[in-house]
């Protein structure tokens, strides 16, 4: 079942070296959630041959211009190309005002239904639950009200040993209870055993986002032990204060959060555009976290 | 003296193809002024080597995404990137409001002045004028207020005969006054006829910007000759029937408008997303008015 995400965008406040203001889409189980929406995001959905129609989920992180301005623009494409669908928008309460005001300019009517959230940036709240999947937003620590976002795979099935199923001709109708780690019993008495006939699940993924955010604050405990960390590292170490001042992360932080939280992988972004050269951000972090990993736009990244 | 535009962006509200929402920039005499700005304007003033710190003055066509939404975004790098200089901009009334809340909710605080001035989309106004220059706002026929823009040079100099003037050793505290037209006398009682050591001053040149209306209202005597006309070309012409249900123009019907009024020369634009060939477009124009140009992004177009 895929669960990965592709990078957008992964510039900070001021774009340049083609590098692109925030946003990322990911993608579960081909179901399309947009994290962010920086200015060109629909320019860059397009660049990457995603289908803007296909995003059922956005969410925003906070109304610093550079994760948000690309919405209106995105939002009035999907209308003139004709959308039916639902979306469901989560994000702090002002952009529903900001929204408002800019469609009530342009004389926009969606003929789509837009179902806003508004996200609490107070404490940790479970936003989107279905079977298959969680969606936690939790307070980031940043000069305006922001959240991040934990991405939970709901339990995965046990997976068939196809050579054995096949073997013992087992019924179609038992298959999904054994993945369920139900035994059954054939009409002839022949007993079906699912610790036999099935490998364990595996692991449920998780993925989290955590842009833009001041390191080491409450969201420590919403972050355990994801398989994939997106953490913002905005500036090197040597810049710590410029970062305690904009309530951005160093790379060095950014790793001792993965570390700390036990990640899988790190992944960076929201590069200043004072380093036009990453490598030495990389470098600095994983001298704390090898498994890091700059983020590349267009690159797609399992989770 | 330079007088030209840069084409950032040419397409109509769905940018495709690599085409980029309305946005250009007109070099008159090395001051910059930006018209419309679309989404990622900011990264094609990047792209393009333009310094967005030099620009001092900017004009909104109107309050349709696609002409204005990269503005929050550029105003802010302006920002981060230190500008102290002044900033006009010319726009719709509402814009004032639309930037006001994003700025509230994004905690920002411009340390450059914004003046703003709104246009009256109702009648002509001239909005600009110094002694080299004067801009004019006018009223187009489109969906929502909107207003386009001529910029008229003003009288421009003689320009000096340097081979006479050299040879006859005229001094140079007379030049600007032979510039001028006025005859000089030295002190030794010679006599520099203006007449004889100058070329007649050159025609003042003139660039207006029609984007987005229907063809043929009121601005048709608001853009007589000009030498450039930037008119919008949405759409073939046997697409007519949504160019006026949607208030946009054909190629034909801007080609029609450039020869009534008198044009020098046409640069079309605004081009559909339906369009990935313009050629189409370029042949329907040419057959009516046939110093017509499709603009390219990137591309500098003299006045």
């Amino acid at each position: 079942m895929r669960f990965e995400v592709l990078i957008l965008g992964n510039s900070s406040a001021t774009p340049m070296y083609e590098r692109h203001p925030s946003s990322q889409v990911l993608n579960f189980n081909e179901q399309l959630f947009l994290i962010d929406c920086g200015e060109g995001t629909q320019m860059q959905l397009f660049r990457y041959g995603i289908k803007s129609n296909k995003i059922s989920h956005i969410f925003i992180s906070h109304l610093h211009g550079d994760h948000y301005l690309g919405l209106v623009g995105l939002l009035s494409s999907m209308n003139l190309s004709g959308r039916k669908s639902e979306l469901h928008l989560y994000a702090p309460a002002a952009l529903k005002e900001i929204l408002d005001i800019q469609f009530k300019y342009s004389d926009t009517i969606l003929r789509y239904d837009l179902i806003f959230h508004p996200t609490n940036s107070e404490k940790p709240e479970i936003i989107l639950q279905t079977k298959m999947l969680t969606v936690t937003s939790f307070s980031l620590r940043h000069r305006v009200p922001t959240t991040g976002f934990r991405f939970d795979e709901g339990k995965r099935s046990a997976s068939l040993i196809r050579e054995k199923i096949e073997k013992l001709n087992v019924p179609t109708v038992f298959l999904s209870q054994l993945k369920r780690g139900v035994d059954c019993i054939g009409t002839d008495g022949t007993r079906y055993s699912a610790s036999e006939l099935t490998l364990p699940a595996p692991r449920s993924r998780s993925y989290a986002y955590c842009s833009d955010t001041r390191a080491f604050a409450s969201y420590i405990s919403a972050i355990q032990h994801v398989d994939l960390l997106y953490h913002e590292t905005t500036f090197l170490h040597e810049m710590v204060d410029r970062a305690e001042e904009t309530f951005h992360s160093t790379a060095l932080e950014a790793a001792e959060v993965a570390l700390q939280v036990g990640a899988g992988k790190l992944l960076m972004g929201h590069y200043s555009a004072r380093y036009r050269d990453l490598t030495p951000l990389l470098t600095e972090a994983k001298s704390k976290f090898s498994n890091t990993h700059l983020s590349e736009e267009g690159k797609w990244y399992l989770v």
